[in-house]
This record gives C-alpha cells, sequence and structure tokens, in this order.
C-alpha cells in the first residue's frame, strides 16, 4: 500500500464525501432539519468527530487552517451569494446596509473592545494584564456578523426581502471594516508607539479597502463577460470562466490587501446579466447548479470542520471574561440596531419596524471568520483566552440564536416573504413608477437612485452591452418576453387545473373513452365511477405545485427557470394528446 | 503586495484560464481547427511559452510534475472517456481490444527494447553502456499508446465506430499492462540479480493489476449508485457523487498499485446508467457539462505542459538511438496489428479491413504518460537520453502522424462514423436479434457475448435495479419511450420543412396577414413579394440542422439530449401558433 503517494487528494476526498453523506444524512429525516439548523447539525457531527480523533490520537485534533478557509471555503459561498443576489432590494436599501455595515460594525468593535477592558480593569477576575489594543482587536474580531451563518440560518426562516437583506448585505459588506479593523489593531499591537497619523491612515483606509474591492470586482466582472463573447464555437469551457474570473477577482484583491468579499461579489454581480446573455442556456444551467453544489460543500465543510476544531486544548477558561464577551456582542449590537434604525427611520417612508429591528439585531450569527480571525492572532500569552471566548460567541449564536430565531419570527408575526412571483401588472406598474420617479428626480434635481439608476441603464445600453453582449443589436423586446412568460404561465396554470389530459404511459390509455376531458367543470355531471377514475388521472398526471424557492436558498436552484421546464413539459404532453 | 500568501491558487487558476483562452483562440479562426489538431496548436502554445521561460530566466522552465499529472490531470480525461464510452461497441470488440492492449504492448514492448539493445551494441553509436534492461524499461514506456492523445486526433477525424473503439480501448486498457511492465523492469533494474520466480511473479501480477482495477471500479460504481438513490430532498450535491466515487476508485486503485485508469472506467461504465436513473435531470446535465468541462482543461494543460516540459536542458542528443527509437516504434506497432489482425479475423465474420490496420497501426501517437514515466525512472547516467527520445517519439506521433492521419483517412476512403442516429427500425431488428443470438448460444451450449449479455441483464433486472434505483417498481415500458422519440424527431422535422410558422418575436407580426402559411407546397401559387417575405421568414425561424456529434468529442456534449430540448422548443413555437 503506497497511502503517502495519493494522500492529499485522498484525504480531501474523504473530507468532502463525509460532508456531503452528512448533508444527505440530515435529508433523510424529514422533521430534523425543520426543528434544527443544519448549521448546528454540522457543528454536532464535527463536535463528535473532534472527540473521536481526540480520544484516539490523545492531542488536539487539528484545527481549520485559516489559509484553507480564506482561499479556498470562503470563496465558493460568496460568490454564490453575489451571483443570485437580488439585486433590486440591494441597491433600494443600499444606503441602510452600508450604515449598518460600516457604523454598526465599528460601533461594535469599540463598544465591546471598550466595556471587556472595562470588566478586565476588576481585580476579582485576575484579567489586568489584557491590555486595552488587544481588547479592541478581539472587538473587532469578533463584532462581524458572518455571512456564512447568517445564510444558513435566514435561508431557512423565510422572513421579508427588505429584513433578508439587510442582515445578509450588512454581513457581506462589513468584511471590509473588519479587514481594515482588525490588521491596524494587528499593526497597532506591535507598534512601540501609535502616532495620531496612523490613525487618520487607518480611517482613510476604509475607502481604499472597500471601493479597491469594487473597482477589483468589476474589472474582472467585465473581463469575464467579454471573454464570453467568444466563446459560440466552443461551449463546454464557457462555465468556467465565470468561476476563472471570480475567483480571480478575490485573489487578486487579497494580494492587494483589498476586501475580497467585496470584490467577488461586484464582479458576481457585474457580469452577471451580460454573461447570462452569452452563454448558451445549458452552459448557464451548469453556472448555476455547480456553483450551488460547490457553495453548498463548502458551508458543509465549514461547519464541519469548526466543529472539529472546537475540540482540544487551545482553550483557556475564565468565565467572567467569556460571559461577558456573550453579554456585549448581545448588548452593544441592539443598541446599535436602535440607534441606527432610528436615523434611518427619520429619512425614509418605509420604515423598519421593531419587529424587523428585533430580527436584525438577533440575527448577528458569528462564524467561521471569526474563528479563522483568531487563530491568525499574533501568539501573545492571552491567545487561548481569546479562542475560547470566540469558540462560545459562535457556538453560541449559532446554536442558541440559530435554533430559536425560527420560533420567534414566528411568534413575533415577522412580515415573511411573499411566496407567489410579481403578477405581470405589478411589474408592469414597478417599471412605471421606475420610470416615473426617475423623471421627478431629474425635474426636481435631487439625483437620488432612479436618477442613477435609470442613467446608469442608458449608459448600460448605449456602451456596455455593445462591447460585452455577442448579439447586442436585436435584443428581444421587453414586450415579446412579457408575452412568452405569460403563454407559459397559462399552460402551467390549465394544467394545474387539470385541464391537459393525461401521458400515454398511463395504464388508463386502454380505456380511452372514458377519460378524454377531465375538466372540473364536469365534475358534478359526472356519475361517482367516472369520477374515481378522472381523480386517479389527476392524481398521476397533475404537476406538484411547486412554489418558488426563496432567493437565497442553497438546496435548490431559484425557482425562476423551473416554471420553463415545467411548461415545456406540459406543453409536450398537451401536443401528444393534439 | 501580499503574493506569497495566494500564489498557489492564483498560479493555478492563470494556468487554467490560459488554457481555457488558448483554447477560445483557436477556434475564433474556424480554418484553423481542421487543418491542424489542437493538440499541436496547444504543443506549439506551451513550446513557445517554454521558449519566453527560457529565455527570461536563462534556465529550464519546470518541467511537468508527474504526480500532478497523475493525480489531477488524468483522471477528468479517463472519467469523461469512461462515462461517455458507447458500451455496446466496446463490449462487442472487447476480445479484440484486450488483445491489442495486452498481447499487442508486450509484443511491443519487448520488440523495441531488445532491438534497441541490438543498436546498442553497434560500437560505432557508443551506446554499449546502456544496458538490455534499461532498454526494456524505456521500451515499457515508449510503447504505450496514449490515451489523452489518441482521444484528441480520433474525435477530430469521425472514423467509424469499430475502428475508433479498437484504438482507443486499447489506449485505455493498455494502462495496466504499462504499469505491471515499467514497475516490473523498473525494480529489476535495482536488484542484483534476477530470479526466475521474480519473472512469473510478474507475470502473475498482470491479472491482479487488471482484474484488482475493475474491481475496485466495479465497487465504488456500486456504491455511487447506491448512494444517488437517497438525494431525492437534496439535489444540488448530486453531481459531486459522480466525481468523488469516480476519483476515490482512481486514488484507491493507485494506492493499491492497480490500474487506475482501469479503475476509473469500470467505475463510469458501472454506475452510468444506475446514476442517470436516479439523478434530476438538471443534474444530469451539469455532470455531463461539467465532465467534459473538467477533460478539456485537462487535456489542455497536458499539452501546454508537454510543450514548456520540451524546452530546456534536460536532453541528451544521440541520434542513433533517438531515430532507431522512432523507427522501432513504428515497425514494431505496425507488424504487431498485421499479426494480431491475422488471428482475429480467423475467428470473425466481421473482419479488419486492411485500410483499418493501417488506421490501427498509424493511430498509435504517444503522449503525456509516456513524457510522465520517463521523468519517474530512477536517475542514471543515460536518463536524459530517454527524456530526449521519448521527447521525440512524442513530437513526431503528435506532429506528423497526428496531422497527417486525416489526409490519409480520406485518402484511404476509410469508412466514416455514421452521421445520423439509427432508426426505430433499425433499433427493434437489433434488440431482436441479441435475443434471437442468445437463444441460439444458448441452445448450441456455445456460452459467447450474447448468452452472457442476456445473463447479466436478468441479473440487473432481477437484482442489481431493485438495489440501486430509486423508483424500480415502475420502468416505462421501452414502446411508450419510443413512441416520445418518434413524436419529437416528427416534430422536429416539421420544423426543418418550415410547417411550424413563425415565433411572435418576428417583425413582420405587425403585417401578419400576408405570412400565416409557410408550407413549402404553396410557393408555387405565391407571387414573388410574398415569396420572398416567407423565405426571410424561414431563414430566421428554421432552426439549423444539427448533427448528431461523434460519440467522444469532447467540445460537444453527444447530440443525444439536444433533439429534445430543440423538439421543446418548436413545440412551445407550435403552441403559440395554436
Amino acid at each position: 500500500v503506497d497511502y503517502q503517494h495519493v494522500q492529499v487528494p485522498f484525504e480531501i476526498t474523504l473530507w468532502i464525501m463525509l460532508a456531503s453523506l452528512a448533508k444527505i444524512g440530515f435529508h433523510l429525516y424529514n422533521k430534523l432539519p425543520s426543528v434544527v439548523p443544519e448549521s448546528c447539525l454540522l457543528i454536532f457531527v464535527g463536535l463528535i468527530m473532534g472527540g473521536i480523533i481526540y480520544g484516539l490520537n490523545d492531542k488536539s485534533p487539528p484545527v481549520m487552517d485559516s489559509d484553507i478557509f480564506f482561499l479556498y471555503l470562503l470563496p465558493p459561498i460568496v460568490l454564490d451569494a453575489g451571483y443570485f443576489m437580488p439585486s433590486r432590494p440591494f441597491f433600494e436599501n443600499i444606503g441602510t446596509i452600508l450604515l449598518y455595515a460600516v457604523v454598526g460594525t465599528i460601533w461594535n468593535v469599540f463598544g465591546i473592545g471598550f466595556s471587556l477592558y472595562g470588566i478586565c480593569q476588576v481585580k476579582a477576575f485576575q484579567l489586568q494584564d489584557v491590555s486595552l489594543l488587544h481588547n479592541l482587536l478581539f472587538g473587532s474580531l469578533i463584532a462581524a456578523v458572518d455571512p456564512v451563518a447568517v445564510l444558513a440560518v435566514f435561508e431557512e426562516i423565510h422572513v421579508n426581502e427588505k429584513l433578508h437583506i439587510l442582515v445578509f448585505g450588512e454581513s457581506l459588506l462589513n468584511d471590509a471594516v473588519t479587514v481594515v479593523l482588525y490588521k491596524l489593531f494587528r499593526s497597532f499591537c506591535e507598534m512601540p508607539t501609535i502616532k495620531t497619523v496612523d490613525i487618520f491612515a487607518g480611517v482613510g483606509k476604509f475607502f481604499v479597502v472597500g471601493l479597491g474591492g469594487v473597482l477589483v470586482g468589476l474589472i474582472f466582472g467585465m473581463t469575464a463577460a467579454f471573454t464570453t463573447r467568444f466563446t459560440k464555437d466552443i461551449r463546454v469551457i464557457e462555465p468556467l470562466f465565470v468561476f476563472l474570473y471570480s475567483y480571480l477577482s478575490y485573489l487578486t484583491a487579497e494580494m492587494f490587501h483589498l476586501s475580497g468579499i467585496v470584490a467577488i461579489i461586484a464582479c458576481a454581480m457585474g457580469m452577471k446579466r451580460y454573461v447570462e446573455a452569452n452563454i448558451s442556456l445549458k452552459s448557464h444551467t451548469t453556472v448555476k447548479y455547480f456553483m450551488k453544489m460547490w457553495s453548498s460543500v463548502s458551508d458543509t465543510l465549514i461547519f464541519i470542520f469548526l466543529g472539529v476544531s472546537t475540540i482540544g486544548e487551545n482553550h483557556e477558561w475564565n468565565w467572567p471574561y467569556i460571559c461577558f464577551t456573550v453579554i456585549f456582542c448581545l448588548i452593544w449590537r441592539a443598541l446599535g440596531v436602535l440607534v441606527l434604525t432610528f436615523f434611518v427611520n427619520r429619512s425614509h417612508v418605509n420604515t423598519i419596524t421593531g419587529k424587523d429591528q428585533f430580527i436584525i439585531a438577533y440575527g448577528g450569527l458569528r462564524g467561521a471568520i471569526c474563528f479563522s480571525l483568531v487563530f491568525l492572532l499574533p501568539d501573545f500569552h492571552r491567545k487561548k483566552l481569546f479562542i475560547a471566548a470566540t469558540t462560545v460567541v459562535i457556538l453560541f449564536t449559532v446554536f442558541i440564536q440559530g435554533m430559536t430565531i425560527r420560533p420567534l419570527v414566528d411568534l413575533l408575526a415577522v412580515k415573511r416573504k411573499r411566496e407567489s412571483a410579481p403578477t405581470v401588472g405589478e411589474q408592469i406598474h414597478i417599471r412605471f413608477l421606475d420610470h416615473l420617479l426617475a423623471g421627478i428626480e431629474d425635474i426636481s434635481g435631487h439625483w437620488g437612485q432612479y436618477y442613477w439608476k435609470d442613467k446608469l441603464e442608458y449608459f448600460n445600453s448605449k456602451y456596455l452591452q455593445k462591447i460585452l453582449l455577442r448579439e447586442y443589436d436585436q435584443p428581444k423586446s421587453s414586450i415579446v418576453l412579457l408575452y412568452e412568460k405569460l403563454e407559459r404561465k397559462h399552460a402551467i396554470e390549465l394544467a394545474e387545473a387539470g385541464q391537459l389530459g393525461h401521458a400515454p404511459s398511463h395504464p388508463s390509455l386502454l380505456n380511452n373513452d372514458k377519460t378524454v376531458i377531465t375538466d372540473k367543470t364536469l365534475e358534478d355531471t359526472l356519475n361517482s365511477d367516472v369520477l374515481e377514475n378522472i381523480q386517479e388521472i389527476l392524481a398521476r398526471n397533475l404537476y406538484r405545485i411547486r412554489r418558488t424557492g426563496p432567493a437565497y436558498n442553497r438546496h435548490t436552484l431559484p425557482g425562476e427557470t423551473e416554471p420553463v421546464e415545467h411548461a415545456k413539459e406540459i406543453l409536450i404532453l398537451r401536443h401528444k394528446n393534439l
């Protein structure tokens, strides 16, 4: 046996296999995922595995390597999040999201840092050796809400779109702030004296890191769109470019110490519409499917590793410090949300309700990013205490908050996501209002979001589309697209009302005379024998009514394309009957 | 800039990007790929890149790492080959393929080894220090026909299916022989004395390595099929299992020194029909597309690396040895094919013609496997000579033989692959004859392929399907499937004859009255103005007649599913008109 030779790929494959099998296992029992979030169960599997490794080897199991996390596990999840980001609610709430992400995160960092420093001054707790700077550094890594954890919980509770995008958008965009503050405090820790100029330089870095990330992302996104113009003759490698360019944008941003998360999101959101127009339908299915698959596996691996890494002897236990960390995390987040929302609500007509505020505050889950950052800390004598506190905060938020948020959402009767897609009338009205508001803004001289959206759309159709799209000269007019959509919808409704008859594979083909028409209006006039027969046919042939999946669900692809496939099947059936 | 941190993934991504862009570049000019095989062009790109690296650094560019090749680049290509292997021609010719792969390869190894040893005895050539064992070792690595090179050339020349499967099947299955002989001679080189028992042990290893590979592959394949029974609730990770299990089979086989190539092919062929039945249509599209994409990229990288590795100072030039290597490779292969085909033809009704024999002999291309094996040789003073000889043989076969084989196929008028799929009548007749022959074989007591096929089919439907398939109780009867196929075909034919009318997106929707019917039979009665209009509509709406792609083409997915999609589009159009 030559295990050495194949060790690396073999072990990676086995880990992925374990993660996939764990996922299948949970979904075998339908009740389990509906009570406990998958993330909790995965951490639990990780804890058991870590315990087994610890028991067998009598030493701490390997902790999750921060490099592996940031270079290989995180990008697929963020790419998936960015690619399937519903752009309309995101841009409508961009101001609020940025406020939460930037001001809110800074508020949390300093709040947690200073109050923990206060705790350290109490002599009874034996924590006097933890300096203010170390507390702030710890605050900077523990304050950031984690996109992976948020996604894992929120995609299962289906709150309304605005609430979702506020929490999720914040968790993604706070990366820029976290990167800056964490690196700033870490370099301060190593500096002998801190000058005022260093602090100002730190503030300037926010903009460089955030906007630089956006710029890098957009450049790679546009290049990706441009590249897919030329793949007509070689369709099989089309999906590759989506992944290659977005990964390159992430790596490039990381290389220049910019925010990789922001870059990959900008890249994915920028390229999406052009790439979709350029590549074939099958390539697009592959892109979507593979992205979902990959992010799903990454996510599973992260939670399992999180569990495994928890076991071991990396921890220094100090009750007061750990308890107060959890308490301060909760308090400062709640205060931050309250104060910021107060200002947001003053300038918006569509306010954030009290219930929503509670869910925003309560949904501030911490996850693997904090965990990786705490292991990246330079060695100092209280590092193990920080690791223990971080682990407890993560487990507390994922287990306690993650498991109680669903009952709370039910209890508070938080507004849910609407299950059905907007009707044609609504869509037309929304578009009409957009144009109207853009006009009003233009006349009134108030350059708000509608004005900029209109300008951007103009710039897009005038220049970008010509460069980035393969067939830019003859875009299908939207009215035709709408008509096709209506036709498909009609076909589905017909099928669901049972007017389509049956597939030829059905055994009742033999007694065909009885079962030609299955219209519901005829039910009353038919005798019970025929009715039974009809019901049987309906049960066999009726298409399960598929709900439109929530926008971020990682287990299923968005419902968008399903009705089309669905309609095709129905049309083929109908054609046969004709 | 922190390049160190992201170096590994960044460089890998860039290499893949280069490979993909090179591929796009070739296909931008349609004439280029039709004259020169892609593999030649890629090696050429590699040579240029190697030259640039050599010129800039003034030292040899890095050679392709054998581990990277065997562990990461080769498996996707072999998986693709195995998964899309047309099983009927493969099993029909399995005897001939095994004869070529086993006896033919041994013949070549010893032929080339001994005759090169003869050349080494000529004093003028200054090669007396190359021992017989080293020559045999060299023979064992240079004799094997390379599946990657064969695939790259043969998928573009579209010879008939039997010829294709003979060359391609041989190139895949000779791996078991190559592995055994290569390792045997290498261990002999390190042994002080060779006993007779070692030689017999070597012969026994053939069976262990080959059959062991098949066994490992089948076990993993069946496990994969079994696993996909339980993925109903979590569709997104379905495609993953196909890749994970086949990769594990390859790694496991390599770990036990069995033939990884044979294992992965057995795994892919074994699981295919069960996995396809279990997973969703979209998952299947993703599997197929991703497999094609991955193998296409691997293949591109291999040829580029081959080019890059050629440049440098790893070579020791010795005209006679290198020239005679090329000559002996050609002669022994030609002789081997002639002799073996003589025996094959004696026991078959459907003989291999002289032209086919020539193409089999001429299609024996060498590629990256030889190249990786020669770098894996233990260090001895003539290693560089072997590297030079191997490089020359690969470049000679890929460039000279690869570029001339297409004109030769044209010139000799070798029987081509039939472009159209078999008709329904043919399919029914084939199946009928299979059953008939199985019956005849059973009665006559001759247990040939039909007998075993029948038994296997019985075993499959009686036991395997029940264990491995999710819904084994209600398989669609084949007559219904046939009917659906016919319906679709009919729809396509209608569309191609222009009887379907037009999509509503067409501008002539405005003057609708003129262009309602576009039947060809009406053309004579219509005036020229209307005719022009009709022709325009036809040109716009007529579906391009898509040819069924050749079975192994790595650039496109097999045509199988296209007509279905195609039919769906047409049916939707037709429905709209109704």
